[in-house]
């Protein structure tokens, strides 16, 4: 749609989804952006993309650095995620991890899918450096949201071309979907040195009574800690945790019918 | 502004501040909401709550119960905010927070202020049901980041009337801009009963460079623990872990210079 269309569209809407757009482009381009910074990375007009960071700014969703005039992401962005956070019982989840990490000398990670993206929400292996996105496709968390995908969420082949990250990753989407089988067949996600070499995660699902992943529990070390012959007791401590967070994170309602 | 009026809005902004407003309704109003309730609370007709709604699910910033058809805040914000709360670094507060609380025997929170709000972003006396949003004038965080407000925030003349929580509260201008002027002379603010009965709070700031207050860091108790006679200690305390915090949460140009 074509900026002079814009003020056409029933409502705005064509403006909030801009909006919103402004915000996620703190994600992957650091945590300050001038207005040109935004219009470049939305292929808006300078005086579009400051129009909208005004907005924004005015309702505490941006906050400007008063020396660089920059942007970053503002207080109610933190009030709010703290708020989702909280509503998601997402704080029940770090003791639970933490005990998991600790009986099974691994990282452990919970995730949530966001669009395209597995978003580490809870555990032991988030730091600022590393980001709090993973792609999809070459995680265990990424093949666990999409074997299980909820309604709306969109299978392997709503996915945009798949990079490699080493030579390990699967970028075919045929082959995506014959390890999708085999992860619904095997009730586990195995990622072994596709997003970086030296690195095994085995994934499990927490999932609701429709039977789709809510979360995604990743339980991450070195190939010599997540061995062959330690996988089945390390999948048993991960189901274990996933049916204690099923409890935790999901309403009654919500929650799969007592196993018999 | 009419709902007529909306569309005539330079570049949808008035579409966008509805949007962001429906997010906040998620604050007040318990975790679920439906696109009535959302009409109701904002004012706006069911159909434009409506399509406010799905531009919102649509960017994951909503996500809808598939058996209620009820709205909650979706992945997006959970998203944002995990990146916000780290780009503040926020995860760096914890263990000093928690230090201070053993060394004091109090809880202990940091907040933010968001509008005419503090925020607690850190600390252990968080819950889901006590809320995460404090109101300024009846609490020590409150006054803290009143006093010390940052240009734009608004100082306590930009409140709206000032609600009693028990028969301590201040609820006169004249007398909370005078107590604002007290916690400047002092360099802390006390809430002693002003938002409940049985619980005595001070609080100080964490400043940035050019004198306001960024953060407010609070140690909450008894009056039993919080007595006069060791508020002075607990005040050297507190001092202490908000200087640990500049550094921490504020860049080297954001901070105040050294002490001589």
């Amino acid at each position: 749609m074509t900026e002079a269309a814009t003020a056409r569209a029933p409502g705005g809407a064509q403006a909030v989804r801009r909006a919103l757009d402004v915000l996620h482009c703190f994600h992957d381009n650091g945590p300050d952006l001038s207005a040109s910074d935004l219009a470049r990375r939305l292929e808006l007009s300078v005086s579009t993309a400051h129009r909208l960071a005004r907005t924004l700014l005015g309702a505490g969703f941006l906050e400007q650095d008063p020396r660089t005039s920059r942007y970053r992401l503002g207080p109610s962005v933190t009030e709010l995620g703290r708020l989702s956070y909280h509503q998601r019982g997402l704080h029940l989840a770090a003791p639970e991890l933490a005990d998991l990490a600790e009986r099974t000398g691994a990282t452990t990670d919970l995730a949530l899918r966001s669009g395209p993206h597995a978003v580490i929400v809870a555990g032991g292996s988030v730091t600022p450096k590393v980001g709090l996105r993973r792609p999809l496709h070459s995680t265990a968390l990424g093949k666990v949201l999409l074997a299980w995908a909820r309604p709306g969420e969109g299978g392997p082949d709503s996915l945009p071309p798949l990079p490699a990250f080493t030579d390990r990753t699967i970028v075919e989407p045929a082959a995506l979907r014959a390890e999708l089988a085999r992860v619904r067949a095997d009730e586990y996600a195995l990622n072994d040195g596709e997003s970086a070499y030296g690195v095994r995660t085995l994934a499990v699902p927490v999932l609701d009574g429709a039977g789709h992943a809510r979360f995604a529990l990743a339980v991450r070390a070195t190939p010599s800690v997540i061995t062959p012959e330690r996988t089945d007791w390390l999948l048993t401590q991960a189901r274990s945790c996933a049916r204690a967070l099923e409890v935790l994170l999901l309403s009654p309602a919500e929650r799969r019918p007592p196993a018999r």
